[in-house]
């Protein structure tokens, strides 16, 4: 077998969650809640299956969900997205990622990223052939170097992926990271993919710089979203993306060979749901609950941090504790101490070691008090 | 923009679904039941949502629905799929036919198909640089050419692939066709994708010809299967693939990153509702008796027809009506006749026009007859 990804292994989110299981740790690895879903949601699929919505979905979405979607986006961000041609459901966000890269990606084009990233990015670029460039960020700032950034930019960039709320840093981009970067891609071809997943997990009274807030950006745009990160709900796997017409009539052609259409029944229940703008606008306090609690739990150990900006992970440094490279440390701690992490080295550009680990607060205070009390004793 | 897909537009089976609902026409054009889904599934997936399946499923699937499929594979095919590493589940069959294609073919690769082919197929294989070798099959037969098959093999033939039940079609591939295919690709390196989303809907007591029962085709080949078409919920998009573990390790490290994982309570619901063979055992003569009410109600009609052996389609000839060409037909049928149904020269090379049309029969007897009448007073 000719691999066409032979440098490519099981997902770390996989390897470390089964080790979790194998070493009956605290999973604070792979980014999901372990608490539940509101029961309206439950019963809203139930409905949806209940009244038939049981086959094909348009290959689009359901007319009602996009709608929605449409709307919430427009009055958060003040942009314009049209329901029917600017709008499409997905199986999750990271199949929405999957298919932007597979409909723009063609051999030899150069994609630029910004490292630590997420790791699906990389295989997705490489298996189309294309080029990664990446601008390494490093911990605890994770600023970006906007002068760096355009040195890389030739006339074989084809894409940039960004993502804030920035997993896994928490770092979020500031209105004059926007700006820069809409300045720097003027007169480009340049597509912007836009991975905002958490967007509603912002804290601090911070505001999300979605794309769709900056004309010169939201045009040459992709924006994912994910109803996992939002409504607790990672394993339905539903998602959604927008982008101006041109672009998601490329994006379509691809998408209705790949899954065809998402699950028809929830997105019957998303839609119904969406109703009641507070399932989301509830979530920045929610969350900083969390994030305040655990922070304040772990504030006398020997782990040192900067509070998350954004998301449901929070890096901690452990140079005080022990100078092993994160992977190996992050294998102890969830054999030894029974607690899982995920190493941010293997986000990173040759493997750079900043001696953080990313743990996710989105755990019941339960869990939270119970990992805080490891990690205290470490 | 340098669209990696100039030549495609929307999928047929979007064209033919939308123009059937703004006519108000009689659906039997996309390939979906128009009957309810079993009470007891919609309450297995309710109950797996309440019991929490509602985070990521593991990336391969559940381990309880893998176990159970490889144990219903191996039992009706005489196979040994391992559920560890032989099993995956996907997003509907489709989404693992495009992985399958991901995951396994070059720029430059050769992929033969049999035309009338299922339209995912070639863009999909463009996609990723593939080129297409068609072995064109012609109605009413749609026998293969075993010798025409051979002649097209050649030093860069990376994959063929099989779909038996044959959609459009409605014929099916018979064990010697199976041996024959068997003994051409030996000593060759050439996967073999077998779409078998249909298994289960054969009629007349002929017996599915599964690659899994051939050693020599098994050791190559990937099977797809549909939870869609079996237990009658397409817009689930539930379905899994079966393979060989050297084959199916591939297959993962691009699945891993295209959807991750799929739905976590349906995977729930299905294995539970696998534990009985009685849903699926039934289905062959579910339809056989769908098959022949619809065929019997239209005997007299100026349409002409082979009954179907597998799937649930069938085509009926025209040529005694018209000499129109299908697609032209089939818009007519929709918008004056009130009936959609899909013209098969979309599938074929070049646009040959057999003068044939697709028929989906899955329908409530209630629609069958409204159809048949119909089509009688054409
Ligand atoms: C698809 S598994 C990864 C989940 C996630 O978003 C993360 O842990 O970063
Ligand atoms: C994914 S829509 C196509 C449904 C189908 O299998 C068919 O109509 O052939």
């Amino acid at each position: 077998i000719n691999s066409k990804l032979p440098e490519v292994s099981t997902t770390i989110f996989t390897v470390m969650s089964k080790m979790a299981n194998e070493y009956d740790a605290i999973n604070l690895s792979q980014g999901f809640p372990n608490f539940d879903v509101h029961p309206k949601l439950i019963d809203l699929v139930t409905q949806g299956m209940k009244k038939g919505y049981n086959q094909y979905a348009p290959m689009r979405g359901l007319m009602s969900l996009r709608e929605i979607i449409a709307e919430k986006t427009n009055s958060l961000y003040g942009s314009k997205y049209h329901p029917d041609t600017e709008v499409t459901v997905t199986s999750g966000a990271t199949q929405a990622i999957f298919t932007i890269i597979a409909a723009f990606i063609h051999p030899g084009d150069e994609v630029i990223i910004f490292k630590p990233a997420y790791d699906s990015y990389e295989p997705s670029i490489k298996l189309f052939g294309g080029t990664i460039v990446p601008v390494q960020l490093s911990a605890p700032d994770f600023k970006v170097d906007w002068q760096d950034f355009a040195q890389k930019i030739t006339n074989k960039t084809k894409m940039v992926i960004i993502n804030t709320p920035h997993n896994p840093s928490g770092t979020m981009l500031s209105k004059e990271d926007m700006l820069t970067l809409e300045k720097l891609l003027k007169n480009t071809n340049i597509v912007v993919l836009s991975d905002e997943v958490y967007e509603h997990i912002i804290f601090d009274g911070q505001e999300h710089q979605s794309v769709a807030k900056f004309p010169g950006l939201a045009e040459r745009s992709f924006i994912t979203a994910s109803f996992g990160k939002t409504f607790h709900t990672t394993g339905w796997k539903m998602g959604y993306c927008l982008a101006p017409k041109e672009l998601m009539t490329e994006f379509r052609k691809v998408h209705q060979f790949n899954v065809f259409c998402s699950n028809h029944p929830m997105q019957y229940a998303l839609a119904e749901y969406l109703k009641t703008a507070e399932h989301y606008l509830s979530l920045p306090g929610f969350y900083q609950q969390k994030r305040d609690l655990f922070l304040s739990l772990i504030k006398d150990s020997r782990f040192t941090f900067k509070p998350a900006a954004g998301t449901y992970f929070q890096l901690l440094n452990y140079t005080k504790i022990t100078d092993e490279r994160d992977v190996a440390f992050a294998e102890r701690l969830t054999k030894e101490h029974k607690i899982a992490s995920i190493p941010v080295s293997v986000f990173n550009l040759n493997q750079q070691d900043d001696k953080v680990l990313r743990f996710c607060f989105a755990k019941t205070d339960d869990t939270l008090e119970q990992a805080a009390e490891i990690l205290c004793g470490i």
